[in-house]
């Protein structure tokens, strides 16, 4: 877990074929509620065709100064980078170096796909940092979070992971910050050759367990993979496939990932709201954490609260659930107030965290 | 696997709120029959409250010298440890000299708890050998057992694992030999942020997986985490929740796990026979491993028993039955007693082992 | 996955207690239609009693050249080798030696079990190297695959895998290559006392992951374990427990290895059958190419087709099929005809792959 509000890591092509070719990229950098994703990924690899990238970067150069400045998430585009195709990594670089020159104070960071071993990642950290000295950007204000989709990459994860305490104190770095770990499933299952005999694709646990711990262990975000089955068919009817998607964010939640990637607005929905405390979570945790502190006070170190054996471990996890609805209730006051009474919110707001 | 027999890892705590503060203490250490765990662990860290520690650390030096004697098990006291409170590892430091120097020779070892990286658990190794040399104890007598509960843990698990290797067999050492890796669910869940929507905790098999191997290649004992769902409730009656946590222990046993925590005696009870072979097993395996010898002097390298292709390979597994079967009865007669004939068991004693 | 058809790794004994103590040899390398084996293994290990093992290596070395030349597969003898037993691993040695030797030019490489640490490998890599050079074969004309099924080598996994890339261009290399990691569940399960409390093994779920992931980091081959309850008795009929073994192939083409560990013609034909596309499978995903090639001419990057989102990563996996059906197809002809109707093959022959 980090402390740092990712639920929801939302892909958005540049440019499409249509009258309005900016129309998805758009409605991201506007949406509002629960539809506005915590991480805004305008995508410049496989979500846009060859050839709308060049009007894909337009657009993009052309709407950040428009509604970067009101949007309430983070903002991080995603470029072409591939660690077995010199020229898609070249093209990378310009685009880079075009987005930081034209709109890098717009911009969090930058998401690169398909990087190999770890020395693939830190030229990529490298190249953005380049490009914040040459337009003359405050070190460090664009950080870079990398797709794990290659079989390098996670054979290298944990001194990937690594990069994440890289920068030093004194602004010393010649390189970027790594700020976030993303699962790319589809491309990983490419490369491992895994088969998809009914259509369903193996879910990579002991993959999405190591994710989780190296971005613990290095604090960065760490993000599950798309959803693609957007719509399923039954008996003649196509519908939108919710429960699916719920039960991967779910998943992805119980292993400690901190967001899930969506390719829709209703899938931005639903990971916001899954990622969020329910009700009657919070009501639990914040009652446990005050009858332990009661217990606490007449000194015993653990006590069985309806039937479970509390202490100072398991309180932890209860001060999790309260740390993520204050910080939602911070941010995202009107997603706080559709979920939460206000008297809950009150005495979750009155718990001391570490 | 470990050629060293750790049923159970029973904690309890050193005081609790009671006009006799050490009861769970003495009961522990006066366990019988099933309920004496195999590895009995007087706990001064997050079992007892911070205001009871003083009075746990006298009542474990005054209870030591009295029963662990007469202890069937190993004792080892956990302390307070913490990667990332150095005020918390000062007091670690300190409750490590009171034991050694107090009770150093009723303790087979030492649990530290929150390690993090290999640095950290070296440091731990070191404290304990230096204690060691500080009030004259035989060097090595005291061993570590570490709980791997923190990302950084986990990321190191490979390196933490080495450890296990770390005593020259001059005697030249500077530093503890580890001697086991333990699962602590409870904070490492918490550090990853993995939620509980439903009460469940994420069961993380892929680190349990690691940690098996870590230990078994490097002759340590591994142990799964606490169960702490100790009672259930349901239509209005709570009970003891026995088949729940037979589950776990089920699982653990698996995963190669040499034991289970426990935190009842109810459950080291349950422990102590899940982590033992049943009659039915032993005698199945016995009578494969005799039928085998047979197949193999006639000139078989792989035999067919029972539909089951029987090999040198497969043999191994039949062994470990034997091996633990046989290790129980020479520590524990009145439990194997319990559960074995007397041809059962003299047919397991007459197998030739490796 | 690997550009390299190992669907099936059958191995069989070299001399059995029979009359015709090479019938299983034999009948390997004379298999035809889907009984025979992309790689055929000759078991010198454990597959063959200690008294045979002569009279197998006499039965080895005189069956290669009178079979090998029409062998559809590639023939790699599995020798004696232990990282804890000197004696075993110089048997070995001297088996290697006599296979170089007197049949090196009939041998693709040769199947070594029981690696401890990466060091362990590279001494196995460097004895065939040496026996290459000492009997004048052409350098790099016999490969290792080695038998993951220690926790040592679990644990080295990283970089034993390295070792597949190990070999350099200019020739100048003093050790062998590579060429496949396969898994050993029963010596596996028995180092790590995992329990088989109702005769089910544990399945290793994070190793499978972890050993599909290093060979394709490193191009090298991955194979699953044996499935050794060749048959199942219920209701007092035995039979061939040919669902039992079909899932666990499933399970191991999800996961991406290439192929799996046959140790009977039935298995053989059930893994060659598993981990060749269906026909069904082949026209989906030869469609989905042709639909996407369509889509992307118009100017779209990603595109839904039947509920799913295919964009270039998508078409990877698909890709993956027709390459696999082509290369069946070239090797196999017999097979691929026996499968699919020409026109859905002369579709998947049409399109391009990278």
């Amino acid at each position: 877990m980090t402390q740092r509000l990712c639920r929801t890591f939302q892909t958005a092509p540049v440019a499409v074929a249509s009258d309005d070719t900016a129309k998805y990229l758009r409605s991201g950098l506007t949406a509002s509620g629960f539809q506005a994703p915590d991480w805004l990924v305008p995508d410049l690899e496989d979500g846009t065709a060859p050839a709308k990238k060049e009007e894909g970067m337009e657009n993009l150069l052309a709407l950040l100064p428009e509604y970067a400045p009101e949007f309430s998430g983070e903002i991080l585009p995603r470029i072409e980078w591939a660690y077995d195709a010199p020229a898609t990594t070249e093209r990378g670089h310009e685009q880079i170096d075009r987005i930081v020159e034209n709109a890098g104070e717009h911009v969090d960071g930058i998401v690169v796909p398909k990087v190999g071993r770890v020395g693939d990642v830190e030229s990529a950290l490298s190249a953005v940092a380049d490009a914040e000295r040459e337009y003359g950007l405050p070190q460090g204000s664009i950080e870079v979070a990398v797709i794990v989709e290659t079989a390098r990459a996670r054979s290298d994860l944990r001194e990937i992971g690594a990069l994440g305490n890289g920068r030093s104190e004194d602004g010393s770095d010649t390189t970027a910050r790594l700020a976030g770990l993303v699962f790319g499933p589809v491309d990983y299952t490419a490369e491992l050759g895994g088969r998809s005999r009914d259509g369903d694709r193996f879910e990579w646990p002991a993959l999405l367990e190591a994710l989780s711990n190296e971005a613990s262990a290095n604090d960065v975000v760490a993000v599950g993979g798309p959803f693609d089955r957007l719509f399923a068919e039954r008996a003649g009817v196509s519908f939108y496939n919710g429960s699916a998607y719920a039960e991967q964010v779910e998943r992805e939640a119980a292993v400690g990932l901190d967001g899930s990637w969506s390719l829709h607005p209703k899938q931005t929905t639903q990971a916001n709201r899954i990622h969020m405390p329910t009700p009657d979570e919070l009501e639990r945790d914040v009652e446990k954490i005050e009858r332990f502190a009661e217990a606490k006070a007449s000194g015993t170190g653990a006590v069985s609260i309806d039937g479970q054996m509390v202490d100072e471990a398991t309180l932890k996890n209860f001060q999790n659930t309260v740390w993520t609805a204050r910080v939602i209730a911070d941010r995202h006051p009107e997603q706080a107030e559709a979920v939460y009474d206000e008297a809950l919110l009150e005495r979750a707001r009155s718990i001391e965290l570490r």
